[in-house]
């Protein structure tokens, strides 16, 4: 098959890539996508930094042996720790940190910029350092959030719910008090928390979120790599998880909405 | 070894167990300890059956090649849905659900239970099932917290924090409805939420500590098997994670009141 014409690949820990694969399904409607979540695995956000490596790289083959033209690691705490793909990767490779990062740096007037996340993420200032090499001159606060990614998970994201406005207000007090202008949502999870997010930051704070930018930049990625599809019709979309795939499929619809049931495919991940 | 002077293997998803080794200590202080923590894999209770069961059996394979004399899964989850392993366990077994359904069916006045675990243990029914085991007259409630975990996992324990009161006032409000009398905590984290679990049932409610009822039903099962420990002195503590130790020993003084730094090991879980 044509390079052009093979699917891009993406991963994340679990469910919260799917946000950033209904974005590039809008930026890109013509690609194919293979799509595996390692729902056996998750999370990734608190384990330790070299299980984050060993996992990512067990990703990264599974997608290659499905002859992908390019990766997506469409999760923050996978593109800040697993830094190394950027490099060893045979095909084009981007994580969300970087895509993110130059959003950001567009979007802020003040520069004076939250980073919001995992706790992998967040200790691992991968947002942060890559901002201070965009312009050293913003001033950046990070948060971790670790309730964000259960809350999602278990379908906490009415901002008008006690518990999600006032986990989100914890979280989010100190940029709020940093007069931050814009927030980056450093984790997949996080677009689905955004109404409740940008209402405890209040009105002029623009939210970044980090699956958005990096499909405008996968756009990007595949015209200089002349790796463009030829096809002009619906992309083709095939998904697969590494635990049963009854979660996945009741969840998909609440972060793609779409229903994958007749597409998903368990694999056993511990052999890539 | 003579068999008796064999330690007592505990495992766990991750470091709730802890909370049952704590209670085991306390009652049993010269037995010996093998603790495994599966906290490269952990959250069990959000996994498929079948993933679960393949996880618990190799939990159990490492800790009889450590040589123990009896196992304990000091985790609701595990206790509920890999329940073969009563039968296939070649030294005597027990899981955190039995004993602790045999503490609430004693504790109980006006015969209406109410269970809270994690969602696998919710669905098991395995409380309920047991209770009513014991006595068809019971009327059992059962509610499903998945905030409960992260809660505790990430320090939101006090009862006066409003993300604490209003995720627990949340789960236990249609158990208080039910008009309760006894309130099985099952799973091994929710201890460290029980002044705020009693605080929102309100006086006269019993809660149920699965690790304190699992502890002293191991003393009567040693007991029975003619396994009590000779020695006089404080038994040894072994201390085993299959991610790295670093979160173990940082969270283990919260669940233990031990430091265990120096007794803790990582080993690859996927090996047995």
């Amino acid at each position: 098959m044509d390079a052009k014409n093979k699917a891009i690949g993406v991963f994340d820990s679990g469910l919260g890539g799917l946000s950033a694969v209904r974005e590039l399904m809008n930026v890109l409607p013509c690609e194919s996508i293979v799509y595996f979540g390692d729902t056996g695995r998750v999370p990734y956000g608190s384990r330790s930094k070299d299980t984050i490596i060993k996992y990512a790289q067990q990703d990264v083959n599974f997608l290659l042996e499905n002859n992908v033209k390019m990766i997506i690691a469409a999760c923050g705490t996978v593109s800040s720790v697993a830094t190394d793909l950027y490099n060893t990767s045979p095909v084009p490779y981007t994580g969300v940190v970087n895509p993110t990062a130059f959003a950001a740096a567009k979007a802020t007037k003040n520069g004076r910029i939250g980073v919001i996340g995992t706790s992998a993420t967040i200790n691992s200032h991968s947002y942060k350092l890559k901002l201070l090499e965009i312009n050293p001159e913003f001033q950046v606060f990070e948060q971790d959030c670790p309730l964000f990614v259960p809350l999602v998970e278990n379908g906490f994201t009415n901002p008008e719910d006690i518990i999600v406005k006032s986990v989100v207000e914890r979280y989010t007090d100190i940029l709020k008090k940093e007069d931050v202008d814009t927030v980056i949502l450093g984790c997949t999870h996080y677009p689905l928390l955004s109404d409740a997010i940008g209402k405890a930051m209040g009105e002029g704070v623009t939210l970044i979120d980090s699956g958005k930018a990096t499909a405008l930049y996968t756009a990007k990625l595949l015209e200089e790599n002349n790796l463009k599809t030829e096809n002009k019709e619906q992309g083709e979309y095939k998904f697969f998880v590494s635990d049963t795939p009854h979660n996945f499929e009741s969840m998909a619809s609440m972060f793609l909405g779409l229903d994958v049931r007749s597409q998903v495919t368990q694999i056993d991940i511990e052999q890539y």
